[in-house]
């Protein structure tokens, strides 16, 4: 049951995930490409070239941070320069891959601790410079590229030196956690405690608590452990006015709920420093199973009906015709073709009677909607799969293809119109040779997430090419009355659309609170909202 | 099944619940009271000849408050002011029936709609008025007494008029529900139509959708319906600056969740003019059932069991030793003397199979746990009188009897100690003759409330005697590191304790965001917050 077994590793600037285990693309997968007319782009530039900026930082501002953390915590080599530069978005990615480091911080400093923290964003604030909190690194939505107008220079606040587990509480169930800290090796250090914490996002090999807890992260099990913003019970923000720290009991009728105003705030408000979440005891058994639907329509009802009535599995997890077509779901067989019709997985967790009674539950109810079962191994070959999706990417590149991925959500009514209208924007924006495949994986009462991922060939502009294509799902999806992005975050990416999304007050509201808690505005600037209007 | 037959009624402005049905106290109670030495207070002041300030609205806010909603809803007389005078909490109650209204609006003002209420608060932001957002009038915190100071005058805002469920979605399973429509109505109405919205606190016969929402009320049947803050899916506030209108889906990773800082802001930024919310099927099937354990400690482990491990039932309640001793669970019977140990509560509502599994799941625990059952009747005693409890407390004020609740929550392993603290404080606080109840009643993964009934005899100055108590008891919690309140909300008697809960960070946010969408400072003035630092 353990994921402890997860090495530890440094990620390539623009390779996705543990550098021992890349990526191959299966052979279908290339033929389809080059059936496509699909050709080689232009030849990575490798990190080590990369142009980045004159480290830009005052040497006052250098002797501040250094005071704050340690000189040997702030480094300012073009190694480190490099590995914080940007996310991986697939503009982020295609700029870096050009060797384009434009978006690089001056200087990396790691702090060691909370009071470490608020030192440094005190020393920031002084000197006017910028600060990008980078834990994981692996925002796909432009969320780690600050903008440097008006400052002195950028940051990037890496929390890598705190990533305990700090403490337990077996009686409520809750640890608590440092942002530093990979949730893989969250997951080891409480498995190893006889907990798990059930937060299995595609970025889990790599992406950090304080990355989960700013960006509101879900996972693949957040029908049975919920959203990483549902785990956390209680936070501290070290904001460049000090400490706010949140969350006195599990539920309060003590006003506006903050914790969810740090949640979210992507570090535009300062930098969480310490979350306690929800842990579970590890699972003594597990089962995965696939199930063929006739088509999507009937595989959504049969969702919402686990999830409105019950039971609801601990993993769910439906693919539409296409992407079921195409194999998405076991990657190591991606574009060989599956069988017909839509691809659901169900996953339970827990104690052999827990995990028994929601799979005879779960089992009548499919059955009675139309699902023919496929047994354990779809369900298996998903789950020891389910991170490798995103090495393909790289791979996709170098065959000359473009892919990328976006996510919304909305309520069950709205389902198939907003699912017709992303694939609509999508392929009248990227033309023929392009495949949108589409999958719900997080259902809610109410509602669904809807996640698609692009396959087309690049043209000789693939930055614009995916800009294009981008605006167009992003006017699609507000123009459904959907949310923007169900769990990749705002970052600079989706922001006009956020704005539009929450309404001018809104806006004034995160604008308000961020300058109460950042006057000078020096918390990662442009990312979640634009700057202050004059 | 249906709540459907509860009448509608004016409360009184001082008397709770339903005139039609006045409480009566058990003799037990009275001949308790007797034997402590109790003495009838001086005779209630009748509201008609309550004191109240002379109507101070200057003639043109006047005017355009009726320009805004039209003159016939804007109301001056003394039995509307009365009506709109304070909410129910002791000090409140007290003060009226001694006859002393300097708590009155100058007005109160009936809106019609979303647009009316933006049109009123644009007026009262033009005339300096204070605006008191006053919906089932039932707050326990002095949530509706405006601080009058600075301001040309002091309005309730009642949204008695918007009144309806204005839709249902059944694929989405939510309604869409006005601010003005009373919890039981909303019931009914949803019966009607197949579904329950499943929210009934004790305050069910007479509050109010928008002051669920305002206020993050909690009902009986939490632990299988959820919060009120957790029912809610959109909602629209209508601030002095137009509308904010939140809730594109059911979860989102786009920003800070801003409804969760719209619930709970009990009117300080704006009046909640809609919300949309969780519906469930109309259960066809509901079992309450009693159970007895040898003490708090075992009913509180077995309770934690339930919500950690699963099944939870539908309500989940557990009164402590001298709960149980009054019988407090059974108010036509308070003060007769119960058995020993602790009283548990459990109701399982659903569909036939799903109460069966419920029940038959939870009764395997609670047995492990070492529960006695005591059948169905405790169950159903307990559910029809639940919302009988408040109606004795005025009785208890007519024999010399002061009676007042609190509550606050934590997490589990916090549990014991903050009864302890809470307890002690009181005891302390008003000595003999004071008998301090507890129960849980709404319970958490990582944690439960705690809800304490305080009865003394009244001295010669109640309010004085309570306010000492209530600040000792504000101390304990605070000091045991608890939320100062679970579900009745911060208003004015919470203020100061809630400030140390957050900070001044936390407060500085607050600040923040009403100046943003209340730059002149007219939304219930003194409530959740003091006013700005000059």
């Amino acid at each position: 049951m353990s994921e402890s077994a997860l090495p530890v590793f440094e990620m390539h600037p623009y390779l996705w995930g543990n550098p021992a285990t890349p990526g191959e693309l299966p052979h279908a997968a290339q033929e389809l490409l080059a059936a496509l007319g699909a050709t080689a782009p232009p030849a990575a530039v490798d990190p080590a070239d990369a142009a980045l900026p004159d480290a830009a930082l005052p040497p006052e501002a250098l002797a501040a941070l250094g005071a704050a953390v340690g000189a040997e915590h702030v480094r300012t080599d073009h190694e480190a320069r490099v590995r914080h530069t940007g996310g991986f978005s697939t503009p982020d990615l295609l700029k870096l891959r050009a060797g384009d480091g434009s978006d690089a911080p001056d200087a990396v400093v790691y702090p060691g601790s909370h009071d470490e923290v608020v030192a440094v964003l005190t020393a920031c604030s002084e000197h006017n410079v910028a600060v990008v909190p980078f834990s994981g690194g692996t925002s796909v939505v432009g969320g780690l590229t600050a903008a440097r107008d008006g400052f002195a220079g950028v940051i990037a606040l890496d929390p890598r030196r705190m990533d305990a587990v700090l403490g337990i509480d077996e009686v409520s169930r809750t640890a608590v956690l440092q942002p530093g800290l990979r949730g893989s090796r969250a997951e080891a250090e409480l498995n190893e405690a006889g907990y798990t914490l059930g937060h299995f996002p595609q970025s889990y090999e790599a992406a950090t608590i304080g990355g989960y807890a700013a960006a509101r992260s879900a996972g693949q099990s957040s029908a049975g452990y919920g959203r990483f913003d549902e785990m956390v019970e209680s936070l501290t923000l070290a904001t460049p006015r000090g400490a706010l720290t949140l969350g006195t009991a599990p539920k309060s009728g003590a006003g506006p709920d903050l914790r969810q105003l740090v949640l979210g705030s992507e570090g535009a408000f300062g930098v969480i420093t310490s979350v306690t979440v929800k842990v579970h005891p590890k699972p003594t058994s597990r089962v995965f199973e696939g199930w063929r639907f006739p088509d999507f329509t009937a595989g959504a009802a049969a969702a919402r009906a686990l999830v409105q009535d019950g039971p609801l599995p601990t993993v769910l997890r439906l693919s539409d015709e296409a992407e079921t077509g195409v194999n998405l779901a076991d990657p190591a067989a991606a574009g060989s073709g599956g069988a017909g019709g839509c691809l659901m997985i169900t996953g339970y967790e827990g104690s052999p009677s827990q995990t028994s009674l929601m799979q005879s539950g779960v089992s009548a109810l499919l059955g009675a909607h139309g699902a023919e079962s496929l047994g354990e191994e779809p369900g298996e070959k998903w789950r020891t799969g389910r991170y490798r999706g995103p090495y393909l990417r790289d791979q996709l590149f170098e065959a000359g293809g473009l892919v990328e991925t976006l996510e919304t959500a909305t309520f069950w009514s709205n389902i198939d119109n907003l699912k017709a209208s992303v694939t609509a924007a999508l392929m009248d924006s990227l033309g023929a040779n392009t495949m949108v495949l589409c999958h719900i994986s997080h259902v809610y009462y109410a509602g669904a997430s809807l996640y698609f991922t692009v396959l087309t060939t690049a043209d000789a502009d693939p930055i614009a090419q995916w800009g294009r294509a981008k605006h167009a799902a992003n006017a699609a999806i507000r123009s459904a009355g959907a949310t923007i992005t169900h769990h990749h975050g705002v970052g600079t990416d989706h922001r006009d659309t956020y704005a539009q999304e929450i309404g001018p007050l809104g806006v004034d509201v995160l604008r308000a609170v961020k300058a109460s808690l950042d006057p000078r505005g020096i918390m990662n600037p442009g990312i979640l909202i634009a700057g202050t209007p004059a």
